[in-house]
């Protein structure tokens, strides 16, 4: 099987289960996991923060941030289809009780002078804007790279009106290998910021947090109310540590494979790519061949290609550390083979 | 001053108070006001529902449906700048946990495709789709009327999903005197409505919620826990009454005297209204005058009219039982000499 | 009927009705109505606070303080029968997300010392401690009057820990005047207050919560939340102004007539009354009887006396402004007539 | 250092890391992680129930517990000094907004005829008892077990007013080891369990919550939304598999040794043992020193042996794995010294 559904399902490579095998560990509700303290440092210096948190995964983070940003009854304005408002089950309003306030974004990015005007005025019948979240690379948007320029403007407007601005850094590995930049080029506009160690970097399980000293103490609060306070947590840390310091660089050969899975696809005449690849992502409409995306994909698997449906007509392939070049020349033949 | 801000601002009527003076009173948390019975017969009666329950407001019904019908972690379907969204302070997010998910509607109509495309499949990334809001008529939409067709089609499509169609009928009463229909031409799409006795009618006070006997069951409880339980609340039952029984037909009055106002600030050459005056609503665009809505409304209020913003360049008119054909006259030459 | 069952059951006086008849309003959600304006600042100048709020019931009124207190995650200290955490329906948690500790009281008054050490230290296991309740006079308590003493001490301790203090004072009223004293005894160890007009004090609706002017912007917006906004409010604020200047005194009638009560109960052999009677409540301890609660109250009400249970073997009798000196005396050859 | 702080820092033993080493994965998001899958099912067979769910720490299992089992307004029945009220920061009221019934328990156990007179009767003034939660063995007890005989008692009691129950077993392998019984002897009287891999058992991280297949589909979703979805979580589930499979009987070995312990400490003259040791928690009442538990744990610290105050004057001590029958003795030693 050649399994393009997610970035997420890599496998954690010998030099991670080795990391996992040798973590020098502790309890890490005490504060005293070596591995977990070493790979918060190295996370927040990365980010460019004061302080970094690990948690279980990207929507513990994103759910940490709403939660010690934000009081009940306040609002939060994010792009229309980010993972936070769309894949991650209601829980900001069932746990910190806020409304997201939704803007339809150009390929991920929202426009400044709308988040300007859906910024709430002072009145009683309005909530309070609490935050704004941005999303880089933007899932739905196909992996788009949000420019920083946007950042910059809406992180300006942020500040003007007092309001905090969160990334969901899930794939911001991958918009930084991307544009060769620092991770810092994007978080420097930005409060607080979670990445994924877990997608791209093929780490088997965890995310980070990063933002203010104080920011971090209250997330470790939220963080062990949602049951994230782990003990020896060394033991995945360690390899989330490996893969933050050895798997970025590489991501740039998965945005190779995916242009080139999308040139393949493109030349097909009953399919057509509805994303400009940026990064990893490839959605592919396939509308023209008389079919849904779920009988796509069902055919698709019969075939030994696994991806997932992004919509009535769109299918969406991830690539990823265990999808080689030839896996991608062998999926674009199946595909041929299979709808041409 | 002529006060155009609201239908709200109407002052009880003479009889209003008489039948306040006069109520038969008992204690309603025990379920013995025979005035708060009788009004909610009347108004489960007139909404062709099995049962109704008096709430203090509009927010206040509006809410109990949303806790009533849904459980945290749903998603609620509305229309992008209906009430329940723009206007009650995040409070469904707040107190009831659920996530709303808006779709720009068309002159406060959604589109039914739209709205099948937006309830979730079960998937534990999603949310539930667990409510589907309508406003009729809708506010910001500038009064306009939901065509019962439409509510027709989205009830159609939320059976077929199972679930539930709440309709925010804060001005509903304006759109049956509109269209000469009963109320149950539109009701009858709804599992559960809201209408207000304190807006057109012109009751000091109140709003009725009304569903199935088990729905107000529930209600009871969460008004309770709201603080809406009352005492002698037949008090106030009694004017809402009154205004339900006297003050329903004569609504058509206030749109006659809307769409005056809206032809009269129509042949203004550097004002132009926005909306179609279906009810008693009129929306003027003061960009013409080279001012924003918040130095017109402080200006016209200089001269002796109060409307109210409704965006940046948008000024809300709304006439009511307060407000005489002459009122209107006056407001057009007001608003002649003002900005002409 | 005698209606014994509660000080809630009161109808209004006729002067309270002409009060609603004649009452000057606005629109309250424009902070124009001028009879709530009046009501408030003549309570906030009663309860010693420099601004109050006009709401629809004593629980709205604790939501109200709770909601704008604390946070979710925090805990609240009352005692362990106290209105607030055992007759509203759990909403404190619902609404507010807040933790109960409870700690059960002497006569209604917690141990200072027990606050104190329930007072949580600063860890991520512990909740943090983010109001203490007062309820004064205690209804599960019989209506037994808090001594200020014991207020004092709490304050104390609670300022020392920076944890505000509310006191649910629905019945405060009755501690006034049974111990001759201003509301400010109370209200000094104290942040805020909700006192009631709907109870003793025999206006049809309403009660007020009051403290700084801070406290009333941000509990303004709650109320909001919770539909307690209202609009020509001053209908039923008129009859609550009313009672609050001519109501309070007379309650030591009320009082009297509870020990005459409590004094006739206890002459029977088979009955014996379980409170002090320090107010308007008497609590009948019918065990003797060999019958439950339900069944002596069910039993008394059809020999024309209402009551209500109170646990298996307890009986709430309630004095009040519709409850006269002959009522009582009836009420006791009922009792001895049906159960001697 | 001697850490008897906690069983909770026990690090993974070598057999562990190789299962993480070895360990076969999948991304158990999608439900493929086949090493999760064989802990969910020999989790749900020892525990006698449908089907089983990985998470990642007691907390969130006794959280999603709640979560699913409630509603908002719900009331929950716990005994006092439980760790889901006294240990989770509020959680239950601030996720699940529901509100703690507290009682006060024998050695951990709840009396069943106060858990009958706590249940709620149906009326809008109270909460819905929602669920009863029982915790076995007691940690603030002293780790006593709670008798399978009162269990039995209180679980009738649930069922027959219709009411889930939930075993917070984060030690339950203390109590069936101590018993030589098998898990299912306590989890019988239960709806649903949560027991802990990290403590006793030693594995580095996770908890398994147990139930109907039903209950688990529901719990699944809580999961995700505290974001305890994990990707190749067999890297975890390995150790905690091992530690599941190995680990249960030679809890008798800590127990054993806290009962030595315990005669070391209780033979001397200022020190007192409160706690009757059933399994493996110590709790020593240091007042007799004229020193508090702060005072005391510091001293001891310096001297090389670490334990955790409890209460002003107790200081827990906990033995597990990583403690040997001489740690035991050179403690014993230690404390004389140092306080003799």
């Amino acid at each position: 099987m050649i399994d393009l559904r997610s970035d997420t399902v890599t496998k954690p490579t010998q030099e991670m289960r080795e990391a996992a095998l040798n973590a020098k560990v502790g309890d890490d509700v005490y504060g005293e996991d070596p591995t977990v303290q070493e790979l918060e440092e190295t996370a927040a210096d990365f980010l460019g923060k004061e302080a970094a948190l690990f948690v279980t995964s990207g929507t513990q983070g994103n759910q940490i941030a709403v939660l010690t940003h934000c009081s009940p009854g306040n609002e939060v304005i994010l792009e229309a289809e980010s993972h936070i408002f769309y894949y991650e089950s209601g829980a900001i309003s069932a746990f910190a009780g806020v409304q997201p306030r939704t803007l339809k974004g150009n390929r991920g990015a929202m426009d400044p002078a709308e988040v300007e005007a859906a910024i709430r005025e002072d009145d009683q019948h309005f909530p309070e804007t609490g935050l704004i979240c941005l999303e880089n690379t933007h899932n739905r948007a196909g992996g788009a790279i949000v420019p920083s320029s946007n950042m910059k403007e809406i992180y300006s407007i942020a500040q003007k009106h007092g309001i905090p601005v969160h990334i969901d850094g899930a794939r911001l590995f991958n918009a930084a290998a991307a544009e060769s930049q620092p991770l810092t080029e994007y978080t420097q506009y930005s409060d607080t910021v979670q990445v994924c160690l877990s997608k791209g970097l093929g780490a088997p399980v965890g995310s980070v947090i990063a933002g203010s000293k104080e920011f971090i103490k209250g997330a470790r609060k939220w963080r062990k109310r949602l049951g994230g306070g782990l003990r020896q947590a060394g033991i995945i840390a360690a390899p989330g540590l490996y893969a933050l310091n050895n798997m970025r660089e590489r991501l740039t050969e998965d945005h190779d494979n995916a242009r080139v899975l999308a040139e393949g696809i493109n030349s097909m005449k009953k399919l057509k790519i509805s994303n400009i690849v940026d990064t990893n992502i490839v959605l592919a409409d396939v509308s023209g061949l008389g079919m849904n995306s779920s009988q796509f994909t069902e055919h698709l698997k019969a075939e030994g290609v696994l991806a997932v449906t992004f919509g009535p007509s769109l299918v969406r392939f991830t690539t990823h550390y265990d999808i080689s070049r030839a896996d991608i020349e062998r999926t674009i033949s199946i595909i041929k083979e299979a709808f041409e």
